[in-house]
């Protein structure tokens, strides 16, 4: 019987995530981030909004982490390694002889997402530091609901969520979620921060947008000095590194099937679930010892790849560094999708730099997202699995690459990262259901 | 670290089933479908509705089924072998030192629950033997999910599925995951035959039953002999032989994890999750080579295990033969709960010997469940997962057992198998949330 799964024992969990910081010296070097000409600095705040822990990964330049005990352990409870499957059922309905499709189950996650492997560590550090309560914002649902479950495994830490309120509306299911792990939800703009309670005299039933979610966070953290601490679920570099657990357990599996990879797709909102799968394999190539065409798949309403690279804020009210990114401005609010994870306006740092150096394509969808649809029902019918709606972009890429290969007669290996399931996607499996056909592009 | 999770390679998944009817001669052999006195003859009917692999083994006497490498490379592709959990977080926060909990993952299928381990076989023989549909009926819709997925594997299979009005009124999320699988699904009654024409035009709102869907599936097969076959998920020897997949995968696991199990749980409504965990370790238990208790959780609107032991149909209206269970009388309809597959009058004829012959124990829960959801906020808020409002019976019973182990000083291995996730449980999850007590029994 032809290989179609590998798994990893709990034994071969990675040891260490791979910090590429160091690598990016054949690049230039990482450019570091830095405060505005005005307004008080927002470097020395850093150490009063994120736990010791994360900031020392953050401007870590070893390359090999040491991941900790405890990590690891909630990593196994959280059901870490997680399967590599070939894509058998599409492969032969799209009848591909010489391409070959294989996906990363990180929706297998608790929580529906890959955010759990860095939410893990974070309350870890906040725990270990002897904070009370972690606090975040979410756009779609998925980053708050991973903190919850993170801080419901570490035990006697609090977590506190602000919502973006267009979200939070549509999604009753993911608030009960984030409540069944124990956590406080808030809507925002909310009545708790000073933020948020202006933007709420405006206009009480103001949709939010994930800037001034972030911003609540951070004014909270800050009204709670040494009590909470603020995390984030996306764009650092520590983020990052976490992630890289996907891809480093991803390397051992193609090793085990016997395969290297070509292609490597994902879908891209801040860059942490492409990054996670992407970075191990980045270094191959900066190392001279593979070729691998790394294209990630984005919105039209926010495609950041697309956006200028240069300093900018990370959130909408200005409270984080510039971080220097591919950026549609910290302003821009993007388009509503059903895809609402990729709406955001900045590239992490580290995939900015990768995208300045041509080592990352990315291919744009229109917003009305037929095309992801497709991508969705189609997986559904060969490969059984309900993704998320982000992780269809990432998906949609994999097939089109996978097709346009076929017919120009090219052998490819490649590997979609699936980042999350969709069992919430109420609305898109709604519209997926009703969806035959497959547009050819 | 200590080992909190077991895992199995795909080379490791089991390659034959375990068929417990040979050694169910030990007490006295399993008394055999028959006739009713009246009536048309309900076994000849049979090899018109069940495919010739499926009855066959419905039959057989080897102890030890092969399983076809289709359904293997199937099983794979669902993500089999599953993941065994020691409930580390729950152990710390019961304060468990001399007791162990572990539980299997079934959570994990592709539709939510284990009925995917049935539905893959039945769809292999369909497909092999030239039909071109499976048609079912479903309740919860569980089955019929399942039943989707798996027609979807093969390709090239329909399946229809006639769904109990009530319940296909509340699921929209069930519903577009059947149709995004490809499955056509008619709300029962329907116009699509006789018997749901007549019911319709009496009651063009009317809610349905399980039986009416059953008398609608077989009457839809019957109009289509030769093209369409039926499928069911529970009751009958060869599901509870499918389902032993669970049981042998979890037997290596506490092999590899050097554990000898003493309890084992599961919630029971037709009884194919808990008999698949359970059969294999039974085996060891008829053969006198280990002590364990098998204690089932039902719900109190169908304690079919506190029925009597006695011929009955397994359906509504009588199509089937008569087979020797546990049985609250076909007619039973039992009392609406949020676990709506418990809701069954009768238990499987393989587990109503064993609870004949006192080998099979139950706990019966209140149908408020207000004791099922203190057992699901327990299990999020220390383990993580959102488990079907069904497998949170069979966990109940595994904490209760805990807890009185705990109380009287025993040393206790206990295995609960968790049969499905619960995420399309929206209502049962927004009443989970607001749950922060655990009431000691």
């Amino acid at each position: 019987m032809a290989r179609i799964q590998a798994t990893l024992t709990p034994d071969e969990l990675p040891k260490e995530w791979y910090n590429i910081v160091p690598d990016l010296n054949k690049l230039g070097g990482l450019p570091p981030p830095k405060d505005p000409e005005e307004g008080p600095s927002r470097l020395k705040l850093l150490p009063k909004i994120l736990t010791k822990g994360c900031l020392e990964l953050e401007v870590s330049n070893e390359r090999w982490i040491p991941i900790p005990e405890d990590v690891r352990e909630s990593y196994l409870r959280s059901g870490r390694p997680r399967p590599l499957f070939e894509a058998k059922g599409l492969e032969r309905k799209l009848e591909l002889k010489k391409v070959r499709l294989f996906y990363k189950a990180e929706f297998y996650s608790p929580t529906g997402s890959h955010k759990v492997n860095t939410a893990i560590p974070q309350c870890y550090y906040a725990k270990k530091e002897g904070y009370e309560a972690v606090v975040t914002e979410t756009g779609a649902g998925q980053w708050g609901s991973a903190l919850a479950y993170a801080a419901a495994l570490q035990g006697d830490l609090d977590c506190i969520v602000y919502w973006v309120g267009a979200a939070y509306d549509l999604k009753p299911e993911r608030l009960s979620l984030m409540h069944g792990f124990g956590a406080k939800v808030f809507r925002s703009p909310s009545q708790e921060t000073e933020t948020g309670k202006k933007l709420f005299k405006e206009n009480n039933n103001h949709k939010g947008s994930l800037g001034i979610a972030i911003s609540e966070a951070i004014e909270d953290v800050l009204n709670h000095e040494g009590e909470r601490i603020y995390c984030l679920g996306s764009v650092l570099n520590h983020v990052l590194t976490h992630q890289t657990i996907i891809g480093l357990e991803t390397k051992e599996q193609l090793k085990q099937l016997d395969v290297e990879p070509t292609i490597m797709t994902g879908c891209l909102g801040g860059g942490s679930n492409f990054g996670g799968l992407a970075l191990p394999f980045v270094k191959e190539v900066l190392d001279g010892k593979a070729e691998i065409r790394f294209i990630a798949g984005q919105s039209a309403g926010s495609p950041n790849l697309d956006g200028e690279y240069k300093y900018d804020h990370a959130d909408y009210a200005g409270f984080t560094p510039l971080l220097k990114m591919c950026t549609l401005g910290h302003k821009f609010e993007g388009v509503p999708i059903m895809a609402e994870g990729l709406r955001y306006h900045g590239a992490a740092p580290i995939m900015s730099l990768l995208r300045n150096n041509k080592l990352l394509e990315s291919y744009v969808y229109p917003t009305d997202e037929e095309l992801i649809l497709e991508a969705a029902n189609l997986f559904m019918r060969t490969e059984g699995f309900q993704i998320a709606p982000e992780s269809a972009y990432g998906l949609r890429v994999g097939i089109d690459e996978a097709l346009r290969a076929k017919r120009e007669g090219r052998e490819e290996n490649i590997v979609v990262n699936l980042s999350g399931h969709g069992h919430y996607d109420t609305e898109f499996y709604g519209r997926v259901a009703n969806c035959n056909s497959y547009t050819v592009v």
